[in-house]
């Protein structure tokens, strides 16, 4: 296509709610405009890179068997009574009336509406397993909406959702989907995780999250540099930790520690390492009154997702207030410490390997120094995995150590059992021709978010880089000054329909600009490849190719860049 | 693909609510399924065709150089005051407020969005003219939503909206989408006619709505046998006819008619054709209790449209009671004419060449015969074009005569001027530097009700005929008892791939069904070409050819069939 014709819509100034950077690169490179807070039009140029992403998309489910289908947005009231949703969702749903006053909502999913069309539709086991995906639009009411299409109220999604007769079958259609989720987001180009994920209230047991890596992203990852491994931070377990227990050097000694009371604090007035301390921590227990003392490495974090479901500790996890520390402790937090302690100790593991450590004294303004397990109190009986895991960790799965990284959730697959088949009675007859339950499965690509996080990933100061498979155009064609040059426009006319004709995506940038512009709009807009004409080259015969990526431009000869770039592209 | 893998969803039942053939195909073949009034699924049958409804109207739309653009469904309700729609539009506009009690609607057009982007875009002449087009998902709560997809709360569109410096560019694009559409109609492979319309409530001036034709579409079109001329049958005018007025032969007679009031019973009781009789009705003037009396011959029908535009008479068109009549006429309606009549007579063009004529003789009962223009009553003064057109009128254009079909409206182009861009102050700085408001066009088509029409005007009593261009799949292929053959399994299986690749988009049959119930299918799903494998063919290495549209199958060498389907699907 010609950038003459109205292609290009990009502009300088950002406005001052497009705080993170694709938002801002979507809006300078003319993808999208904002119509109201949380509502997008996508401009031509974004609609293309959408495209790509829903047409990847849609060829990996063909490929695993999925039926498209297309159900409406809006959806009955009735529907979402059946499950119980109509009351648990929150305002997120934005609901409405119609004329006879019937009550709909704009659906941000479509379990119900799906599972009432496999009731309805589905009859005999032979029918299953059966994979049903759309590409289509969702809503959801944001409070506060933004980062663009990030976190928008309207915005396309890919939803597939399985029907089985067993877990087995649920298994083996899930195992497909997470391979072919593998094969999408390789395709697009971007570098992500699978991780294993808690499936919030979409309900079901065993879920996994993809995420795009980026140090943008919303969520932190714990992933494995050896093997595909990849879970939440929050979810990623602790190892017990292998190695042997130092033996203890130095004698016991209590220490005045005056105003000390955070681990950094004691840590830079004691001169040592934040991971020579040991952190006491007081919280609340499950029975009414109770209180437990959490221990952790100085340099650990606790989490509270692992710390919450341990028994004997109270969930939501909650702190002790400085009254019940008090009575505790007999000091206030700050000097709490384990030695002489009279309450319950769950301890992290990592603390097992600590020796000649410091911790609280229990009295305020003192700490213990060169604290050692079986010495100076017992080896802690209760340990758990109280912590949150950290860059060099074992992997959990016992294959090479973990790398923490930042990620834009971009996809999310389920097992969700029987949660809306059985709320709806959504049965088949079985092969012993008796009704059964049918087990489903449901996995999400949130469309138009790959864009942003394509872009998260991928940028540089002069603005977007897309990977080829996901750019609007692959190849831009930018002749300098060809309204000075009968000859240089006669020429790159000419390579523009050779580009054309040879199945390459060319943008052909035939305004009558500048060369400095024309370049700033192109890296600006993310064209991976770059074709630069000039008089001059042609006097050569060659023309100059630049990769976006790249700062430098390379001659290559005339007669040569088709096939030079049908190599870059693979095609 | 495969049949065996789900694709087909054919059903025997009817439910009652689906009373236009269009429906009941679609819910039998499998195209859809209700979800509530007036909002359907689309299964992978229909989707496919819907697809393709889309690939070809953006094909024809990008060839006109539109921009394709992706714009919200939910759109604020700021904008719609702009324009005075938000108070306007009626209950069909589906509203709702979000979680901050901000009103919103969901778009049954976009008229304010895009004339929104178009004055935040748009700076300079230089961008002008300019087509934005999309391919969305709009709503309309409809009060009485029936007819499956064609007349559905939630459906698909097309709209394109372009602006424009003058009238004369606006010209220029509106003719360029005329063109547009006519290739889209005919790639479609449907009949249709463009007529001139009535605007309606999206407004402007000039207009032509894109109709396919079929019996049981809810308008009637008058178009020319000789020309492109198509209107609206309210539309069309009758012209004045050409020919001579016959002498009168009779002389005049009172004739007794007891209770012969309509012009049925009147022409039955004298035996004579409803052509000899003059209708005279009497309605409301302009002026608060004058009564108009309108002339028409007795086989031709009042178009109220016609006749409430004209000065002196009231619009809305009314007509006036007994006793208005009985004051006026001295008479009650059904003995009405004009002899004597001292009330404003009109009369249809028709009617002059009327002669020896029956008309009521207003007196209860009774009528006169053979009556006479210029010797029993006075030519009438005042003639108007009153009627709506017959079959075998001349065309308004001078050519041809016109007939009279049923379409389904599918398509509309409107002229809007500036009526949008006017009220949203949209505008431009033009070669001269001055401000101006640009002028607007807007053009619509109804994609998923295209699907629907092109099934009420292409089906017989065995099911769907598709256009091939429309069709989920081009070829069937038909395998009878494959399952006890496996030569014949492996002859298909060859088939099906050899077909694949030659570019065919081919359903296998591969479900172990017996043979009638197979053809069925496939009639019923409206697969234009069918291609039957048998074992006895095998022997003789032939397959069968059957079409869609024909009762006859015959043998084609195995050898010759991807040859002759290329030829047939012209690929």
């Amino acid at each position: 296509m010609r950038t003459s014709h109205n292609l290009l819509n990009t502009v300088k100034e950002i406005p001052a709610d497009a705080v993170v950077i694709s938002h801002q690169l979507m809006l300078r490179a003319g993808l999208i405009r904002k119509l109201a807070a949380g509502l997008y039009t996508w401009l031509p140029l974004g609609l293309r890179v959408l495209r790509k992403v829903e047409k990847i998309t849609r060829e990996e489910m063909e490929k695993v068997g999925g039926l498209e289908v297309l159900m409406p947005a809006l959806q009955p009231a009735e529907l979402w009574q059946e499950t119980g949703r109509w009351e648990k969702y929150g305002p997120e749903l934005a609901r409405l009336k119609d004329r006879h006053d019937r009550d709909f909502c704009l659906g941000p999913t479509h379990e119900e509406i799906i599972t009432d069309l496999a009731r309805n539709e589905l009859k005999s086991y032979k029918q299953l397993p059966i994979i049903y995906y759309q590409i289509q639009t969702k809503f959801r009411d944001e409070i506060r909406p933004r980062f663009g299409v990030m976190r928008s109220r309207e915005f396309i999604m890919k939803d597939a959702y399985s029907f089985h007769l067993d877990q087995a079958s649920l298994q083996d259609t899930y195992d497909a989907m997470h391979e072919a989720y593998t094969t999408i987001f390789n395709r697009f180009g971007l570098k992500f995780r699978a991780v294993v994920a808690d499936s919030g209230s979409i309900g079901g047991a065993i879920s996994h999250e993809f995420h795009v890596l980026a140090d943008s992203g919303e969520d932190a990852i714990a992933f494995s540099s050896a093997s595909t491994y990849a879970a939440n931070i929050e979810k990623a377990e602790a190892l017990m930790p292998t190695g042997e227990r130092p033996s203890a050097i130095h004698a016991l000694t209590l220490i005045d520690t005056p105003q000390q009371h955070s681990i950094e604090e004691l840590s830079a007035f004691l001169s040592i390492a934040p991971k020579q301390c040991l952190k006491t921590l007081i919280v609340k227990g499950e029975q009414d009154g109770s209180v437990v003392a959490l221990l952790l490495r100085g340099d650990h974090e606790l989490n509270t997702i692992k710390a919450e479901k341990i028994a004997g500790v109270a969930s939501p996890l909650t702190f002790a207030n400085d009254g019940e520390v008090m009575r505790a402790c007999q000091c206030k937090p700050g000097s709490i410490g384990p030695v002489g302690l009279a309450i319950t100790i769950i301890a992290d593991r990592s603390v097992l390997l600590m020796s000649d450590f410091v911790c609280g004294a229990n009295q305020d303004g003192q700490h213990y120094q060169n604290v050692n397990w079986g010495r100076d109190l017992p080896v802690p009986l209760h340990t758990e995995d109280l912590r949150t895991v950290v860059t060099g960790d074992p992997s959990p799965d016992g294959q090479g150590s973990l790398t923490i990284a930042r990620g834009i959730e971009v996809g999310h697959i389920f097992q969700l059992g029987s949660k809306y088949s059985g709320a709806m009675k959504a049965g088949i007859v079985n092969e012993a021709g008796k009704y059964q339950t049918m087990l489903m499965g449901c996995y999400g690509i949130g469309v138009s978010r790959v864009v942003a996080a394509a872009i998260e990933q991928n940028h540089d100061e002069r603005g977007i880089i897309w990977p080829t498979a996901l750019a609007p155009f692959q190849v831009a064609l930018c002749p300098m000054n060809m309204h000075k040059s009968d000859r240089l426009k006669d020429s790159a006319e000419q390579l523009y329909h050779t580009l054309l004709a040879a199945g390459i995506e060319v943008l052909f940038d035939d305004r009558k600009v500048r060369a400095g512009f024309m370049f700033a709009d192109m890296e600006l807009i993310g064209i991976p490849h770059c074709i630069i004409m000039g008089d001059r080259g042609l006097d050569a015969n060659t023309v100059e190719y630049k990769a976006r990526t790249s700062k430098e431009a390379i001659d290559i000869p005339l007669t040569d860049i088709v096939r030079f770039l049908q190599e870059k592209l693979a095609i």
